[in-house]
C-alpha cells in the first residue's frame, strides 16, 4: 500500500495502466467473462465491481480526448428487454473523475469479445449486473 | 465464477488450498504486512478485509484438530495499550463455521514473521484493523 | 482436499473452471482421445471415467442456457452401427445436476477435433467407451 | 495410453519411475498428506486409494532387495489406538507381485516428514483410510 | 529402468508415447533426417537404429487399424535406383508384434517433411540405412 | 504515464512500491554501487540522480514512524575527510515530504551491503555524488 | 557505469545497439506512445527526453547512409496546426554528430505505429513534446 | 575445450552442427548483418572473421552433395562495382577441406535475408569485407 | 552428426564435454545409478554401456595428468565377492586411447556418491555390470 | 556493432561490464579454466587470448583505486618452475590503459577458484599460456 494510491487497486494493475500508451484499451470485464480466454494480461479483481474500480483509477487514468469514443460497452442484443441500469452509474463516475460527459460507443457482442481481445489488458472482477462490461481507451497525460 | 463457491474467492487461493495437507498453514495478512517479502506463494486480494475472506474460505477449508492450536494470532508487543477489537471477530467467525471456539495461539511478533516466511502461503488483504494478521493451520477431511 | 470439494477434482482442474467464463468450453475426453496434441490447457485424470468426472463438477459448473446447445457430442460415424449408451448415462448425469434435459449437439468427427483445439481446456481421462467425449459450454452464474 | 500400461498410470510418473535409480525412494501419500509442500516432485493421482496404485506400478517398479528395509510406513503415533488395517491390504499387494515378505521399516511421523522432503518424488492420492503413506525404495533392475 | 520396459526406451519417449492419442503421429527417423529443425517434441536416440527402436516400442505401442494406413514411409526419389532392404525389416517386425502385416503408406519427399513437422513427436536415431525414415499411426487401446 | 503519478517513477518501482510492507527497506544506490550484484529486485533508474527519485517517490512512500530509524546512510570511512553535502538534501527532501526530521542510522560500510542484500529492492541511478546511497523503510498506510 | 559511456545510456540498450546490424531500426518514443504494447524489445527510460538520449547514443550508433531515409519522424495529421518544434532539436543534434544533414522520412501516423511493430527496440522515454517520435536505422560500421 | 576440436568453436556452435540435418543450412554473417534481428538461433562469435570459422568447422560439416548448390552467397547489388574478394578466400577453404569445387548459389539480397530467417542457425561474426555473408546446405554423413 | 564425431555422442554431450575445465569431473553411471536425482546436468544414454561411450568420447576428453587420480571408480563393498571384471574392460579402453596406463582412484560407495552430485555432468547409460560406475577428471588441452 | 566499440566485445560483455559496481570483480579465464562450473554469469570468448580482450575492455573498465589491489593473478603452485611471461604482457596492457603501474594480488589456485565464484562474471577465453587467469576489480566512474 501507497498513500494516495488506493488500496483496491493492485501492484500489477497500476503497472500495467503506467505501461499503456495513448490509444491502448483496458477492460473492466464483469464476473461471468471469458476473461481468462481473451486477455493478454489478465489483472484479477475478485470480490469487486466494475464501478468500485472505475472510481478508484480514474483519478489517475486519462482517457482519450482525441478519438470518438474513449469508452465502449456492450450494446443489447436485439430482442433482449433488459435496460443495463449500471450504465448509468458508469457515467456518472465517469463525468465525476472526467469532468464532461463519456463519449460512449455501442459495440456488438461478438465485436466487444474481438475488441478485448486486442485489449492491453483485461480487469475480470465478480460484477454480477447485466451487461456490465466496459472499455476504456487510455488518452494523453499533459503537463 | 462456480455455483457454490464465494466470488471473492480467487481460482488460485482455491487451488493453493486444495493442495494444502494436513498441518499446511496460511496466512491472511493485513495491509501492511510484508507478504510479498516473505511468501513462498502470493495471493493478493486486495481492496478486501480479512474477515470477508474468513467467511469465504472457512466453509471449505478444515482447522486442524490434532493440533494443539489451529489458529495463529501476532500477540500484542509489550507497552502497546491497543485492544484487538478484529479478533472477537475472527473469534466469531471461526466459531460459526467451525461449531467450536478455536484454539488460538498468541505469536510473538517476530517469531509470528518466521512462521509467516514457512508458511505454505500468504493472502495479502487490505485489512487495516491493528493485529489483523491470522494464521489458520489446515486440518484433515475426512469422508 | 477441502469439504465439500469431491476429491477426484484436481486443484487444477477447479481452478480452471473458475477461470471460465460464459461461453467457454470445456471438453472431457476418452482415455484414447488425442488430448495432449490438442489441448490449450491439458488436465489429466487418468484412471478414471467420464461419468465420474461430470457428477463431481457439474454441482460446480452452470452449462449455458443462453446458446443453443450446452453439450456437444461426437455423432456416430456415417456406417458405424454401434449405438453409445454412454450417452444415457450422461443424460441422466447432466438432468440430475442441472435439473433440465441436456440441450445436445452432435457435432462431425473432425469439427469435434477443431472445437476440442479451440476448448478452454481438455480434461483426459480412461474412459473406454465408444463416442465418449463430450464438451460442455459454460453458462452463467446468477447470485 | 499404451498396451501392458495400466491406464491409471500417468505418462509423468511412469517417466518418474524410469528415471529412479537404485535407492532412490518414492511416496504414495494420502490425501490429506501434505504433498505439495514437501515433493520435490509431485505426481496428483487424485480419486485413487494409493492400494489401486500399488498394484499397477508394482509390477514394473523393482523393490530394493539389498537394503534392510525397501518399505516405510509411519508407526502409530504413541498414544493412539488405531490399527492400520490398510496395512495388511499394502503387504498382500507387495506380496503378490514381489513374490516375497515386504521388509517394512516403521518411522516416526515427524522422520516420515524429513524422508518424503528427500524423496525422488511424492504420488498424492485421495486414499482416506489412517496412516496410509507409504514410502517404496527402488531396486535394481537386472537382466 | 524398470521391470518389463526395454532399457532402450527413454523416460521422456515412454512418457511421449503414453500421451499420444488415436490418430497422433511419431516418426522414427535416421541419423541425417533433419530431426532438430521438424520436431514438435524431439527425443534423441543417438547411436541406436531406428530397428532397434521399433522391436522395443512396438508390443507398448498399438498402430492405427481405422486409417486406411498405420505406417509411413517416404518413397524412392523418382530416378533413384536404391531398392530400400531396410523396409523388409520393418516390415517384419511390425508383423511380429502386430500380428498383421502392416498397412503402408508412400509419402513423397517433400510431404513425408509437412507430415513430420505435423507429428506428435520425432525421435532421432543413428540409423544410417537409406530411406529408413518411419512414420506410425497410433491406434486404440482397449480393455 | 498516468495523472498524478511523476513520469520519472516506472511502471516496475511503482509495483514494488506498493507491494512493499512495514518494515521493508528499499535501497537507492548511486552510480557506482554494485548494485546488480547485491539487488533481489533491481530497478534501473539509469541517467537520474537520487535526490530527483526522493521527492518523486515521498508523497507516495510512508517513512517507518515505528522503528528506531526510518533512513539510512553510509557512514563516512573513518580517514576520510569528505564531508557529504548530498545528505543536506536528502533531510530537505525527507523533511519537506515527510512533514518530520528523518530518524536517520549511520551504517558501516560492509553493513551496509549486508542491508542492501537484503532489501526488497534495490533502485540503481546515477547520482555521482559521494556517500549517496540511502536505504529508506517503510512504514505503515492509514486510513 | 563505464568510461567513456553517458550514464543515461542503460546496460540493454547499449547492448540492444551493439547487436542491431545494418537496416535494423530502433524507435524513441514520447511518454504517450503505446511502446510497452508495440515493442518486440521494450527499453523503459522514464524521466529523459528523447533529445537527452539521442545526444547520447548518436556518438556510438551510425545511421544508414547506403537507404534513402535514416530518420522517420510522424508526419503531423492533416488538419492539425501544430509546428513540431522538437524536429529542429533533432535535426541539430543528428547533424552534429552525424556530420551532414539527416535524411528525414515522413510517415503517416498508422503507418508509423506498423514500423514501430517491426523495428528492433523501442526506448519510451517520457519526453512530452508533440510528435516526438523518431525511427533511427542503424547503419554501417567501417574499420 | 577438447582434444581435436578447434578452440575457435563455441560449445553451443558445435551443438548446433550436430543437430543439424541434411537440407537444413547455416549462415555465416558479417558484422553488420542484422543476425539478431533474423536468427531462429543465433551464435555471436564477435572479434572473428568467417574465413577463420570456416577452416575450422568444414572439416566436420559435410555440404551437401545432392542438392544443386550447397553454398549461397549474396550477389553484387546490380549497379555496385565491387568485387568481393573474399569469395576467392572462401573457395579455397571449402575447396581444401571439401575436395571438390564448391556448387555455388548467388542470392539477390532480400532473397538472401529470406533464407537466413529460416535458417537453422545464424553465426554472427565480425568479419569486415565486403558481400562476405554465406549459407551453407548441411550434407549426410555416411559411415 | 557431423564427420570425425561418433553418432552415440549426443549433442547435449559434446557441448558439455567442451564446457568442462581443467579439475571438473563427469561420471558415466550404470542403469540402476540414480543419475537422475544426484546429477547437476544429466545427459541420457539410455541403451548403450559404458564402454561404448568411453571408447567414443575419449579421443577427444582429456584426462588429468596434474591430479594424482584422473580415474574414479566405485570400490567393491566390504564382504561382497564381485569381482568387476568391468574395470579390465575400461582399464583397455583408457591405455588404447590415453597411451598410458590409468590412474585410478577407489572411492567407497557413499563417497562416490557425494562425488557424483558435484560432478559437472552425470552421462545415464543402461550398462548392467556390476561396480561399472566411473569418475573421469578432465585434464588440459595443450597446442 | 557500434562505432568507439571494438567488436571483440560482445554485447553481453559489454552489458556485464556497465552492469557491475565499485568492487565487482570480472574473471578473464585460459581456455582451461572451469569457467561453465564457476561461474555465475559466463561470458564465452572461445578462439580469443586474454590480452586481446584487456586491450579492448580497458580503455572503458576503471580499476579499483581504492582497494589494496585492483588485479588478481594465481600464484605459481609451489615447485613449479614456470615463469609466466603473460604477466608481463597483462601489466604492460594494464599500464598502458590505466596510466599507472598495476596493483597485483597474488592468489593461491584454490582461493582463486573460491574468488572466481563469487565473482560478477567469468568471461572464458581460449587463451593457452600458463597462470594466464586474471581477476580485475572494478573501480569508480568519476564525472
Amino acid at each position: 500500500m501507497l498513500k494516495k494510491i488506493p488500496p483496491i487497486i493492485t501492484p500489477e494493475l497500476m503497472k500495467i495502466m503506467m505501461e499503456m500508451g495513448h490509444g491502448d484499451e483496458i477492460v473492466f470485464a464483469d464476473g461471468n467473462f471469458p476473461s481468462a480466454a481473451y486477455a493478454k494480461r489478465l489483472v484479477r479483481c475478485d470480490g469487486h465491481t466494475v464501478t468500485e474500480l472505475l472510481e478508484a483509477i480514474l483519478p489517475f487514468f486519462p482517457l482519450d480526448t482525441y478519438a470518438q469514443h474513449s469508452v465502449g460497452l456492450m450494446s443489447v442484443v436485439p430482442g433482449d428487454t433488459v435496460v443495463p441500469t449500471i450504465w448509468d452509474e458508469y457515467k456518472q463516475v465517469i463525468a465525476a473523475y472526467d469532468g464532461k460527459e463519456a463519449k460512449i460507443e455501442f459495440i456488438e457482442r461478438f465485436d466487444f469479445y474481438e475488441r478485448a481481445k486486442k485489449a492491453y489488458a483485461i480487469v475480470s472482477t465478480s460484477e454480477s449486473a447485466l451487461y456490465a462490461n466496459i472499455i476504456l481507451k487510455k488518452g494523453v497525460v499533459v503537463d
